[in-house]
């Protein structure tokens, strides 16, 4: 009998891997799933009919985030990840109650690759209104750290300024800046992007916090993300070597793209998250 | 027989006049309907639960469109008011035939209110990409006054700065400054506010088009919103004077809210749209 509680592991190959997002900012995370487990097949479902889940309540995320995974599953997912925060907020543990196979969501591994950046000082979540407001992140970090300082920040801008490709205009900073001021001046030693999109806004983001620490004599911030994290811990849930088991080359395995509305303004901003050419999209009723 | 083409009249009292939109925007409409008419009965329904629609493609936005405009009849509606740009664009003329009941949409209206307004140049429409794509404005514009010049100006932050009510941010300036210079530059002599939040940034548009224009020795732009010209399109089409008829003091007739999800951050928006403290709100699944 083995000493560790480690969750079960799951044969590898054939039964692909879900994802959802309200749209197309799970990409970035599908992204890092497959430079990690290139031999695994995947799907992906954006519900960008309903996008964005961020301004709706728990009742009606839970509802739609319930719809999203029963698709998945249709399709023979042998796994769902929850590749959107407020999904992952709202319905995550939900989902991994009700659902026959195991559920992975961002929040969870967004805290625990945070918790292993930190030296263990205060730890800044940058998010929606609405991830902040369920307290998931402040719940995961400190149910894994009790009593560890946790700041809240919201940043609603930079969803539009990302989708938008303002990342160049000097307003983008002027707003970027303002959002850091209360983490930063709280003395936070790591930064969690508690939103698929913020990544892209990584060429402001990090020149700001590095200026500030080097003025402040501190040293620079752990900016950490969900994406990378959460394909670790799908690779940890699945009986396979995480690199190196695919089938080589930049192919890898399937990926299957669908969404429930097209936007082709959108999907232009989902190849800027996934950092590629998209597979082929299919439109779905759910 | 009167020789004008006037639209049906329409009994005025009783039964209620049913308003639409995707979210709390339309608010702004409702308030100069029941400034104008304060003896009608009025039915708002904000679909928050599917908000934003200006993502949204023309079949999706449409099948949304008949929902609420469906809920608004079953509730006796004897007139609905299309105050969303998006489902006007997209869904007004679908629901003007299929409808029992008069329909007005905010575009026809705005669109008639700038050629009243402008003194023979160009015109220039800010609004959302989904509002500009659909040709909506020009067409409205163009029907009615064949080859005046139209230069749309996509302003896709305005909504967001709107809702963080970011009008005194720097930020916002700088961003509006940079919409706004094409159309200006364009020598348009009239801007319609093609979305029903951006009379918001009233704060920050006029100073700017004010300097723009001093610099350039010309006269002060106008700047129409559809608000005020759908509100004057009811009256047009009731037979009721259209002040002064209603039962005086500021409570006027009944005035109902439905919303397909409750969101408390969007109805504090709400109440800034609405100039006032907003009657109940009825939750409702459609």
């Amino acid at each position: 009998m083995p000493l560790s509680h480690a969750p079960p592991r799951l044969p590898s190959g054939g039964a692909p891997i879900g994802i959802f997002d309200s749209g197309v900012g799970g990409l970035h995370v599908l992204a890092a799933i497959r430079r990690l487990l290139p031999a695994q097949p995947l799907i992906y479902l954006g519900d960008t009919a309903r996008l964005p889940y961020g301004t709706k309540s728990a009742s009606v995320v839970r509802a739609y985030a319930r719809r999203c995974a029963d698709f998945l599953l249709a399709q023979g997912a042998k796994m769902v990840v929850v590749a959107c925060n407020t999904a992952s907020a709202q319905a995550a543990e939900t989902l991994a109650e009700a659902l026959p196979v195991p559920v992975v969501g961002v929040i969870e591994a967004g805290a625990e690759a945070a918790l292993a950046a930190s030296p263990g000082g205060a730890i800044g979540v940058l998010a929606t209104y609405s991830t902040l407001a369920s307290g998931s992140y402040r719940r995961a970090i400190q149910a894994r750290a009790p009593g560890r300082q946790v700041v809240d920040a919201a940043c609603p801008l930079w969803v539009p300024l990302a989708e938008e490709d303002m990342v160049g205009h000097p307003a983008t900073r002027l707003i970027v800046r303002d959002d850091l001021a209360a983490p930063l001046a709280a003395g936070v030693d790591t930064l969690i992007l508690g939103c698929t999109h913020y990544p892209l806004l990584r060429p402001v983001l990090v020149p700001l916090c590095d200026d500030y620490c080097r003025r402040q004599g501190r040293p620079p911030l752990h900016i950490v993300e969900g994406a990378e994290a959460v394909a670790r811990q799908v690779a940890a849930r699945l009986s396979t070597r995480p690199a190196g088991a695919g089938r080589g080359g930049d192919g890898g395995a399937d990926c299957t793209l669908f969404t429930t509305d097209v936007s082709p303004r959108l999907w232009a901003l989902g190849r800027r998250l996934f950092e590629g050419p998209l597979p082929p999209l299919q439109r779905v009723d759910i």
